[in-house]
């Protein structure tokens, strides 16, 4: 929500593998305005509209070496170092992105953007509206995904980037992927698309509204104008966080980690509110209760309506049609535990793909930690992608 | 909530095929007593206990004919027939229960009970509590699937019946049946188990606990005293019962019986807060709202945690020793698409019955229809139940 002073010059400094030679600085930058604005999805206009974003490596001389990170629903630009050595949490994909990791520092220059409707640097419901000098709150345009990766595709074109290397992400992030391939078929080398799928099911949209009537049934939430109230709709958004955790989490991983052990005790206490009885119970409070700490409720709302929005096919008129003009080559993995974006919904993808001459790899990969096994098994990660690009 | 009138006697009549032959009257017995009440196993008394039940067929002379239905979390008595001509629904098993049909009633007599805890008759957090004269609410004490269990068996001594040709029931129900077999386990022929499990997984666990705290979470809640208050905390309880709602269905039902069909359109809104937009939101919506008109949000919260509590192995020191005295010949069945009580679980426990030398019998039935199978898969279940019984 913090809003960082306009820099539009990349970052372009080494980035190492000690932490002192990982500190990253986040930069924005306003892009479009009122007379020149994104015209969304919607029809609606948006301008200007500030864009923060992080830059790891060095770009070359040729602007030829560029990936671009996309993350997932509730993850930021900060994915990779630190903001200062007192941080005590790096980026998020932080074990990924470096010299000789998986995206490779030394080789590639890695740029990740906070997505538009976000909060945490581009502009969202969190930002002032110009009209009211007041937080967007509700007044903030529907987006969707193609909306997100104009935004990105813009940012690119400010630092005079016009090719990537690749484009990156899982989840929401691999929906951006597929987005941009649609958008600008000749100009990625490489999509890499991770736990996601060309729409999302209608399961995932069922997970999705009853969050976010969460949200809206917590008395704090005021229609969205909560921002100069003084109270948050905090047990909304965390309730929302906790139905959507289920759904990063498989049954295994949930067994394993915590099966049916309780958390203070050996014995039942037999009383009806106490809520964390349960470890998994004590574990998703915790998780709620950690995101609503760095995660505003609007931004929650319009992000997984763009999530349920996002259809591929339907947006431009068949698969096969988003993706036949492309000249980049497809990496589509998924992970066997994953029940949120299951295998079948990457193997679907995958069929296209190839029905469509497009060059595609495709690997279904062991993990017992369900759809967040993308954020987590990185040694196999950094070993397909090494493969691959 | 409607307190039928005290009638001990069983409705012990011919229950044929045409709707004039299957109406039914709901039964009411009160059980136990202030002086002589039921030990919970939280170690708290409860009594009298006010048992609501239905029959359904003529009780042999020497009493051996009699299967006792045990229902699941949000169902009740009514298993089937119709209280009068003019009903619109038959109870909730109504093709199952007939003459010829999977439990016949025309060899059978068939006792259906609602659970204590319940909202339907049987004594629970909206009966009046003979300390206050007020609803218990909150103030009725914790129960488990052992005290259903006991009351159920109180039940059953109370018409006579002191052995049973079978029980059968699913989800929480199946859990009713092996505890069950647990209390009175030379009591009993056969135990037939749906969709269940030996103990719900932490997953299971999960999903009730964000279901509760939607309850806690609404203003109307009130502490569980709303009764008086004119609101019910409906909008918790509906959230509530939308979550469990997609537990109950498959990724693949979801997906063939709404996709990412829109409601009322073939174009997006593009409006953040119209939440009934996809044929799926509009439909859980519509579940949620339905089930506030006919569950107490109360007993949801006690009945929820019963089936969290629930896990025999613990209960008995071991899935072993609960079963091991029992001459009972078991059948466990479970459904492909089922992933809130997945097959995993239901070979878990046959491996435990056939290692202590039980008779069981295991099907795993194919459907798309997930959890709620064993409710809507009516002709499949029949053949399997009669093949066994």
């Amino acid at each position: 929500m913090n809003q960082p002073a306009d820099n539009p010059a990349a970052d372009n400094q080494p980035f190492g593998s000690t932490d002192a030679e990982r500190i990253v600085a986040k930069q924005s930058v306003e892009l479009f305005s009122d007379n020149d604005p994104l015209i969304l999805a919607s029809g609606e206009n948006l301008g200007p509209i500030r864009v923060a974003y992080e830059t790891y490596g060095i770009l070359s001389a040729e602007k030829d070496n560029v990936i671009f990170v996309c993350h997932a629903l509730t993850g930021d630009a900060h994915a990779a170092g630190k903001h200062s050595l007192e941080d005590e949490k790096a980026g998020w994909w932080d074990d990924f992105i470096g010299p000789g990791r998986g995206i490779d520092t030394d080789k590639y220059f890695v740029v990740c953007a906070n997505v538009l409707g976000g909060c945490t640097g581009t502009t969202g419901p969190t930002s002032i509206s110009p009209k009211t000098s007041k937080p967007f709150g509700l007044d903030f345009p529907f987006i969707t995904v193609e909306d997100i990766v104009r935004t990105h595709r813009a940012l690119m074109s400010h630092l005079g980037i016009e090719h990537l290397a690749a484009v990156i992400g899982g989840s929401l992030g691999g929906m951006q992927v597929l987005e941009w391939v649609a958008q600008a078929p000749e100009n990625l080398d490489n999509a890499i698309v991770l736990a996601s799928a060309a729409q999302l099911s209608a399961q995932g949209i069922a997970f999705n509204t009853v969050g976010r009537r969460a949200i809206y049934a917590d008395p704090h939430f005021q229609n969205g104008e909560y921002y100069q109230k003084g109270e948050v709709p905090k047990y909304g958004l965390a309730l929302a966080r906790m139905i959507a955790h289920i759904t990063y989490l498989s049954e295994a991983s949930i067994e394993k980690k915590f099966g049916r052990r309780l958390q203070d005790s050996d014995e039942f206490g037999f009383e009806l509110q106490q809520e964390t009885e349960f470890q998994i119970e004590s574990y998703l409070h915790y998780q709620g209760n950690r995101f609503v700490e760095r995660f505003d409720a609007n931004s929650y709302l319009y992000l997984t309506r763009a999530m349920d929005y996002f259809d591929l096919a339907s947006r431009y008129g068949g698969l096969d049609a988003a993706v036949k003009n492309t000249t980049a080559r497809f990496l589509i993995a998924s992970y066997t535990t994953d029940w949120l974006f299951p295998s079948s919904q990457s193997r679907k993808l995958v069929s296209s793909l190839v029905s469509t001459g497009r060059h595609v790899s495709y690997c279904e990969l062991e993990s017992h930690f369900g759809h967040d096994a993308f954020l987590l098994e990185i040694e196999q990660l950094t070993k397909i992608i090494k493969a691959f690009l």
